[in-house]
């Protein structure tokens, strides 16, 4: 019997085929892990009436059949229980919780870090329809111009790498965050690293990080999955 | 047969019963969660003969028998390994590799914070002939006098609770970081708070902070062994 086929809804910019948001990444990723075949369908911030039958207003959401999960914390648990004869998201009980740390750290340390060296990029890069609502959102976020949060270019930069502090003394010991093979806990990381390269041009890394190389795995991994998804500035 | 007793050398203040090591305090967790008795000896800066047997200049260093560990990582996986019977400090080889990213979270982005708060607390409480090696070494990390680091409290005291976001995230939704009960990594984050509390008045959490509960029941946690721990301004 073949897999079934499910569809995940994912953040798009003007180019539908320009997949960017790192929550998104973090599900495609989970699928990926579980080899589990999904169609990815594009969607913008201003179509929440197409995922109304979600009960929410965010992506990802994903469909499985009659049952439909939104939140990539909650589709990873999904997949982890509905699939469990497939490759294990997290490798046991007890390394959820600290899965989830990452995530968390993820979300609440890397990802406002990132954003303010590429968000201009990403203003460039959505629809003109989402526009409003992004710039309005955004700087009622920062209490600043987009423009203005964007300005300390060199600052921001160098702020996201200190941050990735920790991450880094962990990848010159070993080539994964989880350990010889990636998990789940990379994927919320590395979500990160595919929001920035989907929509900026920018680096947020130098080439001699142990981040870099990780990332380069990563970039490889699923056939290349990643690695051949569009990029900004990149040839597709 | 009664458990071996085990020696571990700590880091003291100029009273010895003052125990202020974060990573003195990992190692005496991860004894306590071993259920495993050991003596702790207090040890100063000054006194690298003294611990000259390890190999190296750092406590804390544990002796058990024949063997001597030195590193509070090492410390944890050989206890998980010498003693596997005993509660597990990781609950499964996939969550290694995810508390030592707890651990180099809290190494590298909680305790560089903590130091600005305490510094001078610390500088106060070691013995007067620690406190030439303490000032220089210090200064020179940070390329200011210890005066100058400090004289931001307030600034200091919210990037501190600022760094906190993943963790407090977390602990929102679950007693500990490990899940229903602590394990190592949680032992890794409140060993930092251990540092604070031994050296200093200033209390680093709001009385509202989902972390400040977590604390209070690791606090409690091993028949009150931390809370009875000599501390800065605290009834012994």
């Amino acid at each position: 019997m073949d897999a079934p086929t499910l569809l995940l809804y994912e953040l798009a910019g003007a180019d539908p085929a320009l997949r960017f948001s790192p929550h998104c990444w973090k599900a495609r990723l989970a699928l990926a892990h579980k080899g589990l075949p999904a169609e990815t369908l594009p969607w913008r911030f201003s179509e929440i009436e197409r995922i109304a039958f979600s009960g929410q207003k965010l992506v990802p959401v994903l469909v499985d059949g009659e049952t439909v999960v939104s939140d990539s914390w909650r589709i990873a648990c999904y997949l982890e229980e509905r699939y469990p004869e497939r490759p294990s998201l997290f490798g046991g009980a007890s390394a959820v919780p600290l899965a989830q740390f990452v995530n968390a750290w993820a979300d609440t340390t890397l990802a406002p870090a990132i954003t303010r060296v590429i968000l201009l990029d990403i203003f460039e890069r959505i629809h003109p329809e989402d526009r409003d609502y992004f710039r309005r959102s955004r700087e009622q976020r920062f209490g600043a111009s987009l423009e203005d949060v964007a300005s300390d270019r060199a600052g921001n930069l160098a702020a996201v790498r200190a941050a990735l502090q920790p991450l880094r003394r962990e990848l010159a010991a070993r080539p994964y965050l989880c350990g010889d093979r990636p998990a789940y806990a990379d994927y919320c990381v590395f979500g990160m690293f595919m929001w920035a390269r989907s929509v900026s041009a920018t680096d947020l890394l130098a080439a001699d990080d142990p981040v870099a190389s990780w990332r380069e795995r990563l970039l490889d991994a699923f056939g290349g999955m990643a690695r051949r998804a569009a990029a900004a500035g990149r040839a597709a």
